[in-house]
């Protein structure tokens, strides 16, 4: 059954990191077993590596630090998220955003003036998605004339600690009915994002592999790319994903470190 | 420009509380001006009136006194609210709701058992819509078998002290989205709804009025059951809902004394 997404010629490869790397969880996690060396021997491969993550809930520099400790060696700028993303597009459009956001993210946000806002940047807010800051979210963009709304990804939901809970997704979808505006994604599996990414390989997005463990927003988003986009069955992969209604991904790995292996040895 | 949604045979009257009846706010609201004596010439004219509200922050018969305490004279029985109706629908259908709902009005669900759940009930629950609740909504959702998911309502916001806040429909959109599990919506704008108070009536869809501040839960959804709707310029209306893309009253008043005096009067 399995398609020989490993056969053709891979240029570069995109990994997701929660769920592809790590389990989530307090404490900071736990490495999913052979995703250390797996990540180890495609660095020392030389084929162009970029780590692709919606991750919002710390920094950048918290994340390469706390991947360090679970024994992770990454470089911060290897790795694309979206804060810095949408950092350059509210400078770019001259925006001033409210943030309902993660405070251990907030630092990454640095330089971003917030003051009298016109436009509204939700992410991974967890315990901040208060229905009081849901409320002031709504009320800015319902004063606005022309209401934006970014969503630092779309995710529907993600394990933590052995249970699933919602993602910014599903908040991005309350403000978006409650409004009528439709919500400018920045992160997977917006294209623009991907394509970053992509260009910084300097290869050909039909010569790269993404490995991830959302069904929609790594596979799916990888493969609108004309990239092939390869799952995971760890992080938040259910066994129901296989019959996904659109997305069929181009291959299946037990784990990253599977992956790996079918990358370099192409058996 | 207005059509003459009063020439024609009024046999029954449905009036929306909220936003009809008076504003909401703290200290239980204020009567909006010319409604206390409309709803008492209405009931007098001997038409038939029943009170159609998505009320579920408080229990009928507290709402009765409350209605009470600000000048309306109203029967319980002459006001359908979405709880009874689901309480009757999870009677039927042998079903054990987690409550996600505002804590004023769990008397509401006196002797429905919620041991063991296998659904999910959600209503306006304010306060209550914290990340941890809904997460404990959405983790249930995603444990069951058959998931049933009940919105009492499907409102996208309502007035309170003069802001906007978020109503049910925008945590039903949430939990929609992460579960892929499409709600039923008990309460405006279901037609089993409508329909239960037509029937009460005795009386034909076609022949009965709405009144309601809410462009598609009010007027959209009484349409849909083939009575006329008419828009108060009170409440939640906003000069925008004039332009709304698919709902397109059969009149506008500025407030329900004025549909009254169309009603009584058919000038």
């Amino acid at each position: 059954m399995m398609s020989a997404w490993n056969k053709r010629t891979i240029d570069g490869v995109l990994l997701d990191i929660t769920g592809v790397l790590y389990e989530s969880g307090t404490g900071g996690g736990t490495p999913i077993p052979g995703s250390i060396s797996a990540v180890k021997k495609l660095k020392a491969s030389g084929i162009p590596v970029r780590f692709c993550t919606n991750e919002t809930t710390t920094t950048r520099r918290k994340l390469v630090e706390k991947l360090e400790k679970l024994g992770f060696k990454l470089d911060e700028n290897e790795i694309f998220a979206p804060i810095p993303a949408v950092c350059s597009i509210l400078r770019q459009r001259g925006l001033r955003p409210h943030l309902l956001v993660h405070p251990d993210c907030v630092p990454d946000f640095e330089g971003v003036d917030t003051r009298n806002p016109n436009c509204v940047v939700i992410s991974d807010a967890t315990h901040e998605f208060s229905y009081e800051n849901m409320n002031r979210a709504f009320q800015l963009l319902m004063t606005l004339d022309k209401p934006i709304l970014f969503s630092l990804g779309a995710g529907k939901f993600y394990k933590e600690d052995d249970k699933l809970v919602l993602d910014v997704g599903a908040y991005m979808k309350a403000l978006e009915y409650a409004t009528d505006v439709k919500a400018e994604i920045v992160g997977k599996p917006s294209p623009a994002f991907f394509n970053t990414a992509v260009h910084d390989m300097e290869v050909l997005p039909d010569r790269v592999v993404m490995v991830g463990d959302d069904i929609v927003n790594d596979v799916g988003g990888a493969q609108a790319c004309g990239m092939r986009g390869v799952q995971v069955r760890t992080g938040k992969y259910r066994q129901l994903d296989e019959n996904h209604p659109t997305v069929k991904p181009d291959g299946y790995v037990e784990n990253l470190a599977e992956a790996v292996d079918l990358i370099l040895c192409k058996k």
